[in-house]
């Protein structure tokens, strides 16, 4: 253990810089807003202002906040991309009217038993499919995609060429899917995420795991898909029931 | 910056530690089984086996790993909790059978102007409810709930007889009421959070954002519910449509 590192594994320095993304993130300090002084925040934590500035540094980094020479530092435009979960839960479609700068990459497809878990929904032959979505460059999204052989063959073909499974699914003759259920965590990310979706160590993910079957109620795909929590929200749709 | 410490402001032994927690919480070290060896877990991080011990304890002082002397260290029985989140989500049922364990207690209420944008939503008049829920006695989720006054002048009372939201609307008159959206993101937990959740700094929490409206459409409450991550996971209600 060192001076500057706390029994927890966190640098004095690294919970602080928490501490304010929260405060932008909940918009208590709105774009545009001016972070506190060095010498308020200083006194706000307990800590020296050197410890205050490499917190403030980190974020700015991340390009969350940017100084103003002069005249302080403030909250920079940031994204938040909200991705709706309903009975028709498309990806392509949650990016909504931002889609013209929506891109979708293949990392890695193979045939192959899948894990039990999937097997048990999807049997023991699956086409899997490694994909990251990136909105304006930026990583958002870090999918894996099994999907019975038998219902999508040619899916890894057809999602190289149109970057959608909705539109790889009706090039194979599959025109409806449903949202069967979806299970929320979150966690930080792991050391391949970190490299997939371009995050800094410590980065926390959501992850939403999902059973789709096609509207006669046939299991159609398991997805298990990773956003950056800081980029990405997730809106539940309500249904009104009678 | 210290040996112990990277640019993340992250120690390596917890980088490694949440690395380790994933393999657990995702199932790829089941309950009861064993962790690798430290000379395994040393090769695969790339590290000394002083600094996966440290892991490995951070993980055990948290209850989710135990040491057995002279056989290994393996995963303790740990419990998830599924918060299922529909039309009609209700804090209290949704623990299920568990809820023999269940309580809740109010920390603080007020009757007040709320922050605008839930101004906006129920007037300029409410109540805040401030509440811990906790399952064998260990806390399972932090919530803030507004409600306008008007529909809840009692409900403070009420809930701290009967420990529950919906009983206590109840009591007021209040028989029914459905979801209308809920947003959900994940962050790091603030200071606040970690003490009234009994968290260890870095630890991730998933927040919900809701509001609730009377069956006619009226809206009741808006909610701003924080999760320990390691411990609750939300399930959607999908309801299927014609």
């Amino acid at each position: 253990m060192t001076a500057n590192e706390g029994p927890s594994g966190y640098a004095a320095w690294r919970l602080i810089a928490e501490e304010l993304r929260v405060d932008v993130t909940d918009g208590r300090i709105p774009v545009g807003g001016r972070l506190p002084s060095e010498a308020e925040l200083a006194e706000r934590f307990a800590v020296n202002r050197h410890t205050v500035r490499r917190a403030v540094a980190a974020l700015a980094a991340e390009g969350l906040v940017e100084a103003r020479r002069g005249s302080g530092t403030f909250v920079a435009p940031h994204t938040l991309v909200t991705h709706r979960i309903g009975t028709r839960t498309r990806m392509t479609d949650s990016l909504g009217p931002r889609s013209g700068d929506a891109s979708a990459r293949l990392l890695e497809t193979a045939i192959e038993v899948p894990p039990p878990d999937v097997a048990a929904v999807l049997g023991e032959q699956v086409v899997r499919l490694e994909v990251v979505r990136s909105l304006s460059g930026r990583p958002i999204s870090r999918g894996t995609h099994w999907f019975g052989l038998g219902r999508a063959p040619d899916l890894a073909a057809h999602f190289r060429r149109t970057g959608s499974i909705t539109r790889s699914l009706e090039a194979g003759g599959i025109d409806d899917y449903v949202r069967v259920s979806t299970t929320i965590s979150a966690r930080h990310a792991t050391a391949d995420e970190l490299s997939d979706l371009e995050l800094s160590p410590g980065a926390v993910v959501l992850v939403a795991r999902a059973l789709d079957a096609l509207p006669g109620g046939e299991p159609l795909s398991v997805g298990y898909t990773r956003f950056p929590a800081h980029l990405v929200e997730l809106d539940v749709e309500h249904v009104p029931t009678a």
